[in-house]
C-alpha cells in the first residue's frame, strides 16, 4: 500500500494517528534544524516537517535532497500544526515524517506548477501532463467528467438509451471535410470517421429504439478556426414520435438540471425567440441576453433628411451603450477604428451623446436635430448618459458588424458575467442559406431537417423564405446545442435531396440505406445535439474550450506533445494501396 | 403529442380513460365484425380493437388497410379484454378504437420482426434497422446500456475520473496494426486511431489525475477471426500510486457489483490462479472454472511401459469426461476424429473406460494393466462411469490441444451454463513471448508492462523466464479484461525498449513523449482494460459480440447496412495529397 490517505483528507481529527501519504512534492523550506515539505496529489496538499529532534537524521538529510515534483512516499505522525492555515483544507495539522521513500526524482520541470504559471501556451501543450498537475486544468477536467455524468444520468433516467454507433463510416461529401481511413482490406476504398452520428441516430429511430444518447467523438477536417478542434465531443440525441414541442421541453429540463446540480443555478421557463426576431433584435442568431443593449431600427427616423450615407442604406440601426455619453473624443475614434476593421468591416460609425442634461451631441448634428435624436433614443432604448452607436448599409451585413460592436462593448463594461446563466431557444431557423461561392442554396442545418408543415410548396417558389422545424438552444451567446424535426417520408426526402442539387444517383449513392429504410416504418422523429467541450467550458465560465479537454491539438491540427501527425512507414502505405503525391 | 402513453404502460387501473397511442402494427386479425391489431413499441404490446357497433366506420376500413410495420397514431377508450392474456404485461385491457391516423406507411420487411425471425444473419444485417425493431436484439442494446451505466456510476462513485483521450493519435508499428488517417492540413503525414489509450493514460498518471477511466471506442487493422471486430470498445482504467493487489481488488469489486447489480448473482472472492498453474491445470490461461475436467498430468504412470509414443512425448496428460464410459465405440471414434481436426492438430487420442463396475477397458490395453490404470484415474480425478481422454506430445501444443477437447465436451454436456458466473484472476503471467516468425521476443501484454521485483537481471540471460506484473481477469473461459503494472522509470522502460528490439531512434520516435514524461515525477501506476464488447455478451449469457453491437461489421470489415467503405473523390485523394496504388 503506497498511502493509507490521500494529501487533501487529513483533519485535526487523526491528530495522534501514524499515516503514510505519498505525492509529489510542491515546495520545501530548509530552517537548518527543520525542514517542511508541501506533499501534492489530485485531493490536496499535506505538510510534512521533518525535525532534527524527533526525524531520524538520515531522513532530514534526505529531505534536503528533494526537488520540485520528486515523488515520493512517507510515513509519519499526524501532528498539530504550530501555526494553523485555514486557507487549506488541511491546515490544522502536520505530518512528522519517521521515514521517506523516493518513488521517483523529476527533472526542474520547465513551467512551475501552480494555479498562475509562467509557462506559455506552447510550452503548456506540449507538456501538457504536467499542465494537468496544475490545480485549474485538472480541476477542469473533472468539472467536464462531471458534466457527462450528470447528462448521462439524466437522460437514462428519462428512459433515453445510450447506444454506440459505429466510428468507421461512409464519406458523405456534402457538409463539411470527412476524415477518411484507408480500407486495407478493401483495395482503394475508405472509411470515413463521423462528422456526427447523424444518419445512426435516425435509423435507430427507424429501428425502433425510440430514445436514444450518446456522448460521442465526432470528426471534422477543416481549417481550424482559433477553439476550434478536429476532434470535438457531442451530447447526441434523438426521440420518436415527438414534436418540435416535446423535444424543447425535454432538453431545457436537462439544461436547466445542468445549471442546477452543477452551478446550484435556478433557471425558469427559457425564453424563445424566432431566428427572425433574434436576427432584427440582436443581428444574431445566438445572441447573450445576459445584458440589453437591444437593436433599434432607425429607418424611419434617419432617411428623411440630407444624409445620404443614411438614404441610400437598407439598414440604418443603432444600439444604446449604457455611460457612453462621457466617451472622450479619443476613445469614441478608437470605437471608430474598431468597427472599421477588416474583421468588423464596417465604413463608419454615426454616434449620438445623450448627455445627463437632456441635449445631445452627434456626428451628424449637421443632418439632424433634437427632435431627430429623441426618437432616435427612443428607438435604441437610450437614456441620458447613453451613447448611440449607428451603423447602416445593406441588412444582414450590418446587423453582423452592430452585433460584432454590442458584444464588443458588453465585454469591455463587463456585462458578460461568467456566473450568470442566460439561457434562450431560437426556433423556426430558414431551411436554406444561400451560398454566394457555388451560387445555390444548401441546407441550413443538414439535408435531413424537415421544412415547417405547409411549406414545402413554397420551396419551389421561395425556397429562401421556408422555415424548418430547426432550432438551436443559445446559452451566454453561445450555440450550445442543435437540432431539428428530421424527415421520415422517403419521398420528401428524394425532394429534399433534389433541391439541394444532389442527382439521384448521388443521392441514392450515399444516403440509398437511409431512404431505404424510410421505406419500413420510419416513425417521425427529432433530435438535438450538443457540443459538450463548448457546454462544460461555458458553465466553467470559461470561454476557451481547450482549457477543458485533456490532449487537446493546437491550430494546424497536431498534438505538439506526442508529435502526431507524422510519417509513416512505406510498408504500411504498401499495405494500404496508396501513394504520397506530394 | 403523439403519446398519451407506451404500448408497454396500461393496466387495468386505466380502464375507462381515453389514450393516445402511437407504435408499429405487429399484426391485425380481421374477424368480420371486429379487427384487432397489436401495437408495438420499445415499451411493449397493446392490443387494439376496432368494432363495427363502436368504431366509426371509417376507422374500421383503414384499419382493414394496416399491413405489418405501419406506423400509426390511434385515440381510444381503455376497455377491459373479455379473454384476458397472462403472458403480456397490459394482456388485461385493450383499446377501442375511435381515431386511427397513419403516420407512415411499409413494404413488407424482408424477414419477420419476431423473436425467432425467418432473416439469416446477412439479411439481417443488411436491414439491422429493422433487426433492431425485433426484441432480443432491442433488449440486448439496452442491457449494453445498463452496464455501461453501471461501470460509470461504480467507478466515478469510487474516484475515477472520466477522460476523453483523443482518437486522431500517432502510428506506432509496435502491435497490431493501425488504421491510419491522412492528414490534409500535414502533407504526407497520418494520424493512427488508438489501438488504445495505453500512453494517454500513463500520461494521465504523470499528470496527477490519480484514478482514471474511460469507455472508449479502440481499432485494430487485423485481419477479422469470427467475432473480431475492427472498432471495439473498451473500459479502459488507470490508478497512480497502486500495486497489482489494490488493482485486482478494485476491479473485482468493480465485477462483483456488475454481477450482482445486473445478474442479481452474488460471488464471493475471486479465486487466483497464477499463468503457470493454469496452463498446467487446465492448458488454458483462461480457464473456464464453472466445471472441473482438470488435467491430470501422466508422465510418471505412463511412461514405464513399452507404449513409445508416451515414451518419446514430452508430456502425457488426460482428463476425465464425466460419465463418458458408456461412449460407444463410434461415438470415442468421432471424438478421436475431433481431436485430429487441423483445427486441433493432435496426433490421436488414447482413451480409457473406467467402467462402473470398477474394471478397465482402453485401448492401450496391451501395454497397460489395471494398475497403471488405477493410477492414471487417480491423476485425472476419474471415477467409475467416467472416461480418461489422454493426449501427448509436445508440452504447449498437447496442452492447447487437450484445453480444446476439454472445452468442447464440456459444451457438449452441458457444462458451460450461461447463468452460472465463475469469474477467476490469472496473475504472473510472462513477461515476453518467443515469436517463431520474427524469430524474437515480444511483449506478451505490451511494452509498458513491468517486470516483477527483481527480475530485470533475469532479462539478460532467461527472457522466457521473467514474470511480469500482469493480470487477466477470465470470466466463463474468456478474457474480460487485463492489465498490469507499468514501468515508470525512464531507464526500466529504456532497457525494455531495447530487449524488444527497438533501436534507441525508434524507441525515441514512437515513444519519446513518454520517456521524456517519466523524467519529470512519474508515479508508479498500473491498470487494466476490458473489453466491454465481450463483458456484456458473457454477462447477457451469449457468446457472440455481434449480437450486442448496434452496428457491426462484417468479417471483411465492410458495413454492409450502409455499403462502407467505399470509393472516394479524386478531388478527396488530392486535397490529402495521395495516390491509389492498386
Amino acid at each position: 500500500m503506497y498511502r493509507s490517505h490521500t494529501c487533501g483528507e487529513l483533519r485535526a481529527a487523526e491528530i495522534g494517528k501514524e499515516v503514510t501519504l505519498a505525492g509529489w512534492v510542491q515546495k520545501t523550506r530548509d530552517k537548518g534544524f527543520m525542514v517542511w515539505v508541501d506533499l501534492r496529489d489530485r485531493y490536496g496538499v499535506t505538510q510534512l516537517i521533518f525535525d532534527e529532534e524527533r526525524t531520524p537524521k538520515e531522513m532530514v538529510a534526505k529531505a534536503r535532497e528533494l526537488g520540485r515534483e520528486f515523488v515520493i512516499q512517507i510515513t509519519g505522525k499526524v501532528i498539530e500544526r504550530e501555526s494553523k492555515n485555514n486557507q487549506m483544507p488541511t491546515g490544522e495539522i502536520e505530518i512528522l515524517v519517521t521515514n521517506l521513500e523516493i518513488l521517483n526524482t523529476s527533472l526542474t520541470p520547465p513551467f512551475t506548477i501552480e494555479d498562475k504559471t509562467d509557462g506559455g501556451d506552447d510550452l503548456r501543450m506540449k507538456y501538457r501532463y504536467l499542465d494537468i498537475r496544475r490545480n485549474p486544468v485538472r480541476e477542469n477536467l473533472i468539472f467536464r467528467h462531471k458534466v457527462s455524468m450528470e447528462v448521462r444520468k439524466y437522460l437514462s433516467e428519462k428512459g433515453f438509451v445510450d447506444v454506440e454507433t459505429p466510428y468507421l463510416i461512409k464519406s458523405t461529401p456534402e457538409g463539411a471535410r470527412d476524415f477518411v481511413v484507408p480500407s486495407r482490406m478493401n483495395e482503394g476504398q475508405f472509411y470515413a470517421l463521423p462528422q456526427s452520428p447523424q444518419t445512426f441516430k435516425q435509423l435507430l429511430m427507424v429501428g425502433g429504439m425510440d430514445k436514444y444518447f450518446q456522448i460521442v467523438k465526432c470528426f471534422r477536417d477543416e481549417d481550424l478556426r482559433a477553439d476550434r478542434q478536429p476532434e470535438f465531443t457531442q451530447i447526441d440525441c434523438e426521440m420518436a414520435f415527438v414534436e418540435q414541442e416535446g423535444i424543447l421541453n425535454t432538453f431545457e429540463g436537462l439544461t436547466r438540471h445542468l445549471l442546477k446540480e452543477i452551478k446550484g443555478v435556478a433557471v425558469e421557463k427559457f425564453p424563445r425567440m424566432t431566428y427572425d426576431e433574434a436576427m432584427q433584435t440582436y443581428g444574431n442568431d445566438k445572441p447573450d441576453i445576459r445584458f440589453g443593449m437591444e437593436f433599434g431600427e432607425l429607418n424611419d427616423v434617419a432617411q428623411h433628411k440630407e444624409f445620404n450615407v443614411f438614404n441610400d442604406a437598407e439598414l440604418v440601426v443603432g444600439i444604446a451603450v449604457p455611460g457612453g455619453a462621457n466617451y472622450t473624443r479619443k476613445e469614441i475614434d478608437a470605437l471608430i477604428d474598431w468597427v472599421k476593421r477588416p474583421q468588423v468591416g464596417a465604413l463608419g460609425l454615426v454616434y449620438v451623446k445623450c448627455n445627463e442634461d437632456g441635449s445631445y451631441k452627434s456626428s451628424v448634428d449637421k443632418f439632424y436635430n433634437e427632435e431627430d435624436f429623441v426618437k432616435w433614443a427612443e428607438k435604441t432604448g437610450a437614456k441620458p448618459g447613453d451613447l448611440i452607436c449607428v451603423l447602416s448599409g445593406e441588412t444582414n451585413k450590418v446587423r453582423a458588424q452592430l452585433s460584432a460592436l454590442r458584444m464588443e462593448l458588453a465585454n469591455r463594461l463587463g456585462l458578460r458575467k461568467p456566473n450568470e446563466f442566460a439561457p434562450l431557444w431560437v426556433v423556426d431557423f430558414p431551411l436554406l442559406e444561400w451560398d454566394e461561392e457555388t451560387k445555390r442554396y444548401h441546407a441550413m442545418h443538414h439535408p435531413f431537417t424537415s421544412p415547417k408543415p405547409g411549406q414545402m410548396e413554397l420551396l419551389k417558389t421561395h425556397p429562401g423564405d421556408v422555415k424548418a422545424n430547426a432550432y438551436d438552444l443559445v446559452l451566454n451567446g453561445n450555440e450550445i446545442g442543435g437540432g431539428s424535426i428530421r424527415i421520415h417520408d422517403r419521398k420528401v426526402q428524394e425532394q429534399m435531396f433534389d433541391y439541394l442539387g444532389f442527382t439521384p444517383d448521388e443521392a441514392q449513392a450515399q444516403f440509398g440505406f437511409l431512404m431505404e429504410a424510410f421505406q419500413y416504418g420510419a416513425p417521425p422523429h427529432g433530435g438535438i445535439a450538443f457540443g459538450l467541450d463548448r457546454l462544460v467550458s461555458i458553465l466553467g465560465g470559461q470561454e476557451t474550450i481547450r482549457d477543458f479537454i485533456a490532449f487537446p491539438k493546437n491550430n494546424s491540427g497536431r498534438d505538439v506533445m506526442i508529435d502526431a501527425p507524422a510519417t509513416i512507414d512505406d510498408s504500411q502505405l504498401k499495405e494500404l494501396h496508396l501513394k504520397l503525391d506530394l
